[in-house]
């Protein structure tokens, strides 16, 4: 929360806001600080912090503060209260679902998704990058494959580790690149991914040059996925869709990737995308 | 917003938030409404509202207050700004992600409703009550039937119209059904749908008996689908779970309802309910 907006925007707005951030924000005199803590309780509290003290302690705000911010987001309907303790209402689902609906990426990508899935027999995902987490917008599930996790609408993952985050780092501009991974070491989740951010570089060219990514058992050790890249009418990366396999059944690649190309070429055509040549 | 949390809590609790509504909050001194404001902008800009002045309108704030809490939504990351104009961020998505993470009946259920699509060959979905409105909380899409809409994590679609709102709708304690559709009309989708409260609290028996519910073509003509209760262990019904077909091919309702049935009942164990006998 605070100042460090985690979207990328391809319009550039977000380095406007991160100059823009609550230290000039408080300075001109518009920053309203009761929302901001009520927004970081709601967060905490969507988190698990359950009690008052447990909220205090996540966000740092005294106790009597956390208590109104508390009541008031229960009478605003998005936590109800239990025996002293706070439990978020659906009503963030609720406001994801008007998000998703209005969102034209969502939108154009439903049917191409479904596509994709009955054409690859697997399930298929549209992401969006959130920080330096691919979050999940859409999901196709498909097959019989259960995976050893749940992925759902709102699941983020390490972009790094993922096809669909590295499709999108792959075309990002480089500024970018280095705030996101400029001074950190790149969390390692399998003996497969990356080990140095000029690994990272080095993939993300070749991931430009063929036009698709891939990641091999680099998050879990069952999961290869191949990821294709979604641009809007600027020709900036907006998003990825991808195909996942478990890994234990992963022919078939070349049919996967020329299916995904399809979808993704498809989706950002109807952003206004088009091809150079 | 405001003090209408419109989440059927088992709990009972929203009843006492019912009566500890603004007014009181505000007389007791703890509501922040700024608070208040900022959630409902944020709201407003999720439905659609852009700029300061529409935000205005739909909030009915004062402009220079829209504005104050615009930029500090903004510079919190939940909204972005380009040439004037306001635009969610995914942060709700996220959040969202973060509830459903935490949910147990979400939780519970995901493998089950693969499990589910996978026997009828057609699209399953979890939802909970939410207003007199259902909402998706979970989809695993099946089959090559592609929908005349889109239906989404976060849909909300009319309870007194669909399956999975008159499974929930016909275990709710009177009190709640009147407080519900007390004094209203009930609006009307197709032919089919249900025509008074009479009609449908008739409807709601017959369910009661046969532990399941159908939607005959009552929101959308293409849309037939069954849906079970699931329940606490309480015995409180906590939310449902159906399957779509559309309408075309609605074959095979016995396997169904069997299967429906079994994956009902198999959630409602991992909340904790026993059968009585």
């Amino acid at each position: 929360m605070t100042a460090d907006p985690r979207v990328y925007d391809p319009y550039g707005e977000e380095d406007k806001c991160a100059k823009d951030g609550p230290g000039q924000a408080q300075q001109e005199g518009y920053l309203v600080q009761s929302l901001v803590r009520g927004l970081r309780v709601l967060v905490a509290v969507t988190n698990g912090a359950r009690s008052f003290q447990e909220v205090a302690a996540a966000t740092g705000l005294n106790k009597a503060t956390a208590r109104r911010l508390l009541l008031t987001l229960r009478d605003s309907g998005f936590l109800y209260e239990e025996g002293r303790k706070f439990f978020p209402t659906p009503a963030v689902v609720a406001l994801a679902g008007q998000y998703l609906d209005h969102h034209v990426l969502v939108r154009n990508s439903y049917s191409e998704l479904e596509r994709l899935a009955h054409a690859t027999g697997r399930s298929t995902n549209l992401a969006v990058l959130y920080g330096d987490q691919v979050l999940y917008l859409n999901r196709v599930a498909f097959g019989s494959r259960i995976l050893e996790f749940d992925l759902h609408v709102g699941s983020t993952l390490p972009a790094h580790a993922t096809s669909l985050g590295k499709a999108i780092l792959a075309f990002l501009p480089e500024e970018r690149m280095q705030q996101l991974y400029g001074n950190g070491t790149l969390e390692r989740f399998t003996d497969n991914t990356v080990k140095s951010l000029t690994a990272l570089q080095e993939e993300l060219a070749r991931i430009r040059c063929l036009g698709y990514s891939t990641s091999n058992r680099e998050y879990r050790y069952s999961l290869v996925s191949f990821a294709a890249p979604i641009f809007n009418v600027k020709r900036e990366v907006v998003g990825a869709i991808n195909v996942s396999t478990d890994g234990h059944n992963s022919g078939g690649p070349e049919l996967i990737v020329r299916e995904l190309l399809l979808s993704s070429k498809r989706i950002s055509y109807t952003l206004g995308y088009r091809d150079e040549n």
